[in-house]
């Protein structure tokens, strides 16, 4: 394991795609990676792209690596999105192109699967994510579909999250409307060369005259064309801006701490559930149910017995 | 206590009010009114409406309360949808629309707000049917968003869980893509004299040969014009057929004991959180926060003295 660890963060891309599935098997092992790694993390930034299937997040993706490649920092990339190329949800050709960043030593690309319950997921993305900030890449981007359950807690602790839009998709109202808004620093409008980009854009401008997520920063609009590259410079270019915002402004701090609090209240979560777990067995939590049920018992004694078993007074 | 518990049992909308106001503020009292409520509870069919806003959920809705009322059925509704014109967020004229049921005493409609976490709004509105349950109603229906988070697991519970649609709206492939097709007992297409409505109901079949929630029950794809009315009386027959089918295949015993069971484990994490509170002040916990942040401990270290702090060994 030490060997193993040892290779990781002198960027071996086995030994690290070791670790990852050992942290995405959980149990002790999950533990104690996660452990040997703790010195090591905290240096790179978290970057959350999120928005509905088929706004070309995944290109996007693909373009950002290049340049920031070409800067010479390296990059980790989590795919949490079903539709993204990355976990083999979209057409041939999209995957073909990611490819071409596979045999870069300064890339990792991982996808994650939907498998088990998707607060799950956010616990091992968020798991993975510190595995690749503590291996050494610079940036650690997760990519997720805006629009499913639980998936906003998966990227609202990222440093940066950039939600990105298409016109002509009839979504825009949609996102909005149900609060995905208020987790955007950074907002690409992609495809920008179609109908009622513009539009779209003044759109988002005029929602933003409600109030945004840091009232010290103000989300930038950023046009792209993620198909032939164009705007891309800029996007990067707001990233940077939105780094140094964070640094400068003492921000930073402020959203890792609410990360890690959040970390604590998911890793409690689990402890607690497997204590739970030893002392009531299914059979007799089933009992409990159907007492319950049946009408003989009610739902906050079985929870009091519950706990009075396990915590201590 | 005992007296305004004994008033909402016979059905004194007053005091339903009250009792619902009760446990929405939480604490011992929420307790007391559930705990006193629940030998009169599991006689109602919890129905679940959802989709995205503008598909007409509210005016379906409306049509269904009149529809259910002329059979003499009494029916709750909690909407915890943010556009709804129950709660305050449509058009004037939805609303003032609604309000021809609220002189009616078989009628009870509640608003939720999303103040508080969406995780704790899933266990309020758990609790607010549970109320309306014991209290006689015959249907109790939730009204959320289909996009927001945590909003699947507001309605995943209930007996039928119908899904609105409208064509146009370019919200079909999002929805079933966020998989959110899975959990639709029925499915309505409305404004189903718009464009582009055959279609669609084609497109939710055609998903729907890659298999549904149950597999003895193949949801019905209903078309309705909310708007006059159309299509009302088949959803009705619809749910109905759907309430027959869980009760003789024995499947709605299986559903209220995964409802049961999410309520044990819900109200667990709220119990267990509160003795973690108790040990583990807000100072404690910053201090925590700190040293993570500082890399002179790590997660699961905090985690594990927390843990040790409360649980009998």
């Amino acid at each position: 394991m030490r060997d193993l660890i040892k290779r990781a963060l002198s960027a071996d891309p086995l030994a690290i795609a070791k670790l990852i599935t050992l942290v995405e098997n959980g149990g002790e092992e999950k533990i104690e990676v996660l452990r040997e790694l703790y010195p090591f993390m905290g240096k790179a930034h978290y970057i959350g792209i999120t928005g509905a299937p088929g706004v070309g997040k995944s290109t996007l993706i693909d373009k950002l690596i290049s340049q920031l490649r070409s800067e010479g920092s390296r990059v980790g990339v989590i795919a949490v999105d079903p539709s993204s190329p990355f976990t083999g949800g979209a057409f041939l050709g999209d995957r073909l192109r990611m490819q071409r960043h596979a045999t870069d030593p300064g890339v990792f690309i991982r996808s994650m699967g939907s498998r088990g319950a998707l607060g799950g997921l956010a616990k091992a993305t968020a798991d993975v994510s510190k595995v690749l900030d503590a291996c050494g890449f610079d940036y650690v981007i997760v990519e997720t579909v805006g629009a499913g359950q639980n998936e906003v807690d998966i990227i609202k602790t990222a440093d940066t999250v950039i939600l990105v839009l298409v016109p002509g998709l009839g979504d825009d109202v949609q996102i909005i409307k149900a609060g995905i808004m208020e987790i955007g620093d950074i907002f690409v409008i992609n495809k920008s060369d179609k109908d009622g980009a513009q539009r779209l854009a003044k759109e988002v401008e005029m929602w933003m005259e409600f109030g945004y997520k840091d009232k010290n920063w103000k989300p930038p609009v950023v046009m792209t064309i993620a198909e032939d590259g164009t705007g891309v410079d800029k996007l990067v270019a707001e990233i940077k801006r939105h780094v140094s915002y964070l640094r400068e402004s003492g921000e930073i701090k402020i959203r890792r701490k609410s990360r890690v609090l959040e970390e604590i209240n998911l890793a409690l979560e689990e402890v607690l559930q497997k204590h739970v777990n030893r002392v009531v067995g299914e059979e007799t939590l089933n009992n409990y149910v159907d007492l319950i049920l049946e009408g003989k018992l009610d739902l906050y004694t079985v929870v009091e017995e519950i706990v009075t078993k396990i915590i201590r007074t």
